[in-house]
């Protein structure tokens, strides 16, 4: 990876450019043979309609494919846009050296063996890079990259046996080569159009950020859908995510490592909860990526994000001519919070008078119009009718078997409602009928044979015409942070830090030992809480230093207790102790802060030892600054399922919320303030008073760097 | 629907029998043109090679298909064993009452306009079922069945378009006729095989469960796979469910009406917990069913089952040839909770012999054996040394884009392993290649092309390996319970009722006044709850009914504010009122009986306000009689994500899970002795003391009829 203005600066001509899209092409290691991989690229690039210069190299050939071949890089008539490198990792490296020195503008290298294979195959890569010197690199261990739009393909991928590739508004950026066949073959097959598809792989100069800036100026391109296995430089994407959003071109991606999230571990809850998969959500949300959950979805919801249609509400009407089908998809929407309401009395007239001697069961939804599948007037008429209604958001069309005799008139009676609406119009394909699917979507209406892909579908739009919208907020007054030590605080210096920035702890009192803990304890109350003092010891309870409710007069026994036991699980006296007042009703939250490579999140949920079982938190990145707005932080608290039992649930007192979102806000300042000094910090339990009495931190943890 | 008795009394030529396996069928209402929906039952019967005798009937026409024309029924030279109906529904009726006088045994209506279109509709199938008088029906407004094994069709399905159809060893029954054209053509084209396809749509007579026994008995079935908008009776569900799983063969369920759960309201907090939905789950868990959640699933789940291999373990060996789909495979697994650990050594060993150049990383799995793509004899060889491995329980291959080039050196070399092996062998097919694909189903080898079908696969293998054992359990001595009142039980009554089966309450006094309540306080500790007494008021809290904490000398001054609020709230003064002992400790369940059409369930899980808000619960059936064993109810709580707050979670004590055991057991068999009686019954909370303390049940409900 290079400083993307680099890049930038040449303007028109710049290498990204040149490599999407070339007018020359050199092809090193082309073979005449196409049972090989290394005849692949020639031919297709031939086959799909390339037009600017091929140069084939092979020492061995006099021509393939027609075409001049040339025994060396050397021996070009000029310093091509791109070079196809199809040797392998050993010769790969000299011919890379080779075209730089002809001041090629990028190189494509296939071999494997670099980064992905051990410690050898990094030393490897680094050569490559170094030798491709400022040539830009895609790859290596890459299948290319396939610009649909200008009909170039630089790739050796199978999936271009294909005749029918369909240019469209989709673009492909994928960490693997084999997805990208997988998505490109599965894509032609439903008629779903793409602009350029890319592999990046290895990622030795060229990833996923660039493509995505790249991107988000091309014209061709409505939607980019990312096949992802982490990102390499997260500053970068954030970057390039924000082009595209401001280009309105959304994002979908797949992120693959979902299971390893269960293994990762972390000093504090906030870090075990937060896991490393949940952060990509929380990265993939703050720069309004909407992720695709299963591999499907990957093609299914760039295909209806395509269309550029925006659903603005969950009232959908489904308009079937087969029974079953129609229930099975307002079943599946239904699970999602969709509704499928009954057509308003003047639709359900309208329909009515459309087929005088039909079952005119209107009052319901899947809107059942038998004999508009056979009829593609009848069906034409019925669908404006339901997009006319102000009761609907969007319609599913259920596509039956009796498509399967006419699907070009099936197809055009759905494509010609489109234009006199701006409401998403979807099609679930019944029985197997792949080629009435591909019609459909070639001509506009995203097509599914899976009616958990209609679902999904509206759910990418809707999320699209929700996108969030970050409230301008201020990261409030500098606080003063540089007193402060590294790594683990003490308990009272954690919440002693948190105080700084608003949070308020209960009352307490730092004590050496017994005697000056019970004098501490006769100032707070009939009961109090003792705890051990301690940098090391993350555990307190387990250790036996943690005592609650313990009276006022039983205070300087119970301390000498706690010294033997903590003595004896730990080998060191307590450093010291708190007396802590106890705190009566509230409800108990937890709220941390986890920071990781991608970026620093905040995280609340219900706290106490239930926060981990049932693991009711959420989680957001820590916006720039650490400028959280009220409304956000208010946001975050009512998806929490237990939110109700914060908002006087069953007769209770409502609690606190506006001093909890308080604490938030100052917890998120605080990680703008500390930036990357911040490793976590945690509060668990934070008691939520009744509304009015604020928040009490009952406990703190807080690791600096 | 009749009593079952009647047809197996009829033995081998029974009227199913006859239906599924016709010598003759008459065509009611055939038609020579193809176009028409009348026309194709003919024609498919002939195109799919029926041998035994078609008769259409159709007064217009001499011949059909070249088939002699009868001008009515009672035309025919003999007494059809199958009729298909195929007029309207108004002459439908006077067919059946011909075909019923002729001695038809079965007859297939058609017709639509029944009981899924209002009263009006309710009362024509009624009609009709009793002009069918003994002759059976399937139907009305069915598409008919297909019998594959024998290939005979008796549908109009458009599915049978179609010359590829494969018989096979899945059986479908569907409550809709287009989902059963759905997954034929959709099965068809993926080279899935079926034996019977039924559907069974208004059910009038013949119904799911008649089929499933039936088919219970059918060799050439070896899953049942069925569409179920909803069960019309459950005890002969039960029983034909019963009789599959002793003749081995799984039933596999996609059951509609999963969001109108939401909707569903009940009186308790069981109730709502419950859900109609969940009781679905319930069922299909008791009797072993697997739950389809996509409906891809429902054809998914089959294709694994049908091969008839067990799955033991949750390691699986992912053997790829291309490395995103492998991950891609991997990922999804790893979140379904499977695991892809690496070969051991002496397997490494055997797969890096076979590829002396290739990239011999054997240290991880996905295993990468590049050149196996490529070289059929290579995937075979590396396919046993995977299979041949203790360390693997499942193989799931990758078909990459090179086998397009020879799909059928492929997928023979992979079925070559199957008889050296009892493990499941599963194929992800990974670019868009149907063809692939059917060849791999046609020889035995279930492929996909979504990695999260592999993983719904072999959820469903160890599913059924793990097939619920329902350990037998004595249902306990009878209790006396004939005293009960019918309707809502007052708290003091229900937790009497429950003290009967072994749950114990919490110590309390009933009281008439705020006197009597102070004098009651003394003897119950130093702070009590008191409550209304009502058999009106289901939410006590909210009509300021509900006090806790009080101190024993402020009682009477509280009892007598709550009678004022009482009165306020609900224009009655209370019945009486209820003094109990304080709970210190212990864990708040919630556990609970909840009846309806399904069966009566049994509810546990997390109590108090957080119950309904995180739903942390688990329901079963209730087994009959009541005889829930305590094996099946610890299993119950170990589902709970709570669990671990029994189980001694971080340094608390453990809680008497022995008593709450108990008191499960206790609850079930107040179920089982009360029967029909009861409606619904709760604790809520449990208060769970530590180990060797037992339970003490704080607050009761008991609705009985």
């Amino acid at each position: 990876m290079r400083n993307p203005s680099e890049d930038n600066a040449v303007g028109a001509t710049r290498p990204i450019s040149r490599l999407i899209c070339p007018r020359s092409v050199a092809v090193i290691g082309a073979s005449a043979d196409m049972a090989k991989t290394s005849g692949r690229p020639v031919a297709y690039l031939q086959k799909h309609g390339f037009t600017g210069a091929i140069y084939p190299v092979n020492p061995k050939a006099d021509t393939i494919g027609g075409l001049r071949c040339y025994p060396g890089i050397g021996a070009l008539p000029e310093a091509p846009d791109v070079a196809i490198v199809l040797l392998g990792a050993e010769r790969a490296l000299g011919a890379v050296r080779e075209l730089a020195a002809r001041g090629t503008a990028a190189a494509i290298v296939l071999a494997s063996g670099y980064a992905e294979a051990g410690a050898e195959g990094q030393q490897r890569q680094r050569a490559l890079l170094e030798a491709a010197g400022a040539m830009r690199l895609l790859g290596p261990n890459t299948i290319g990259l396939v610009n649909l739009t200008d009909r170039i393909t630089l790739s050796a991928s199978g999936a271009l046996e294909a005749d029918d590739l369909v240019p469209g508004g989709i673009a492909v950026v994928s960490q693997s080569g084999g997805i990208l066949g997988s998505l490109l073959s599965r894509g032609a097959a439903r008629g779903i159009g793409f602009s350029k598809l890319i592999s990046t792989s290895n990622e030795a100069d060229l990833d996923l950020a660039d493509f995505i800036d790249h991107l988000a100026d091309d014209e061709a391109t409505r939607v980019i859908a990312l096949y992802m296995e982490g990102v390499r430089d997260v500053a970068r994407f954030r970057a390039a995510a924000a082009k595209a959003a401001r280009a309105g071109k959304p994002l979908v991606v797949f992120k693959i490592g979902r299971s390893e999230s269960g293994a990762q571990a972390a000093a504090s809850h906030t870090g075990a909860l937060a896991g490393a998969d949940r952060m990509y959500d929380a990265l993939f949300r703050e720069v309004g990526a909407i992720r695709a959950r299963d591999f499907s979805d990957l093609l299914d919801l760039p295909a209806a994000l395509a269309t550029g249609r925006r659903l603005e509400g969950r009232r959908v009407a489904i308009l079937t001519s087969t029974g079953g089908a129609g229930t099975l998809v307002a079943d599946s929407l239904g699970v999602a919070g969709f509704e499928a309401p009954p057509p308003d009395a003047a639709t359900a007239e309208t329909l009515r008078a459309l087929q005088a001697d039909g079952p005119s069961v209107l009052d319901r939804n899947p809107i059942d119009v038998t004999l508009a599948g056979l009829q593609p007037q009848l069906l034409r008429r019925a669908l404006t009718a339901l997009l006319d209604s102000p009761g609907y958001d969007a319609v599913v069309v259920i596509v039956g078997s009796s498509a399967l005799a006419m699907p070009d008139l099936v197809a055009d009676a759905i494509r010609d409602c489109l234009p006199g609406t701006a409401k998403p119009v979807l099609a679930y394909v019944s029985p197997h009928a792949p080629a009435v699917a591909s019609l459909l979507n070639r001509r506009g209406v995203p097509a599914f044979s899976a009616p958990e892909s209609c679902t999904v579908a509206l759910q990418g739009l809707l999320a699209r015409s929700a996108a969030v919208q970050h409230a301008t907020a201020d990261a409030g007054p500098l606080v003063r942070i540089d007193d402060l030590p590294a790594g683990s605080l003490d308990e009272a210096e954690a919440k002693s830090l948190f105080a700084r920035f608003g949070v308020r702890g209960v009352r307490e009192l730092k004590v050496a030992d017994a005697q000056e803990a019970a004098q501490a304890a006769r100032t707070l109350g009939e009961k109090v809480v003792l705890k051990i003092l301690s940098r090391t010891v993350t555990h307190k309870t387990e250790v036996g230093g943690v005592a609650v409710a313990v009276p006022a007069v039983q205070v300087a026994q119970r301390v000498a207790r706690m010294h033997d036991d903590v003595a004896a699980a730990t080998g060191h006296a307590p450093e010291g102790y708190l007396v802590q007042e106890m705190v009566a009703g509230g409800t108990e939250m937890i709220l941390g802060l986890h920071r990781d490579a991608l970026g620093t999140a905040l995280l609340v949920g219900m706290g106490g030892v239930t926060a981990e079982l049932v693991g009711d938190t959420v989680l957001r990145m820590v916006p720039p600054g650490g400028a959280l707005s009220r409304g956000e932080a208010a946001g975050m608290l009512r998806e929490l399922k237990t939110w109700p039992l914060l908002d006087g649930y069953r007769g209770r007192p409502a609690a606190d919320v506006d001093a909890l979102v308080d604490a938030m806000v100052g917890f998120a300042r605080m990680a703008g303030q500390l930036g990357a000094r911040l490793e976590t910090a945690e509060i668990n339990p934070l008691f939520v008073l009744q509304k009015g009495q604020g928040v009490r931190a009952a406990d703190g943890v807080a690791v600096l760097s």
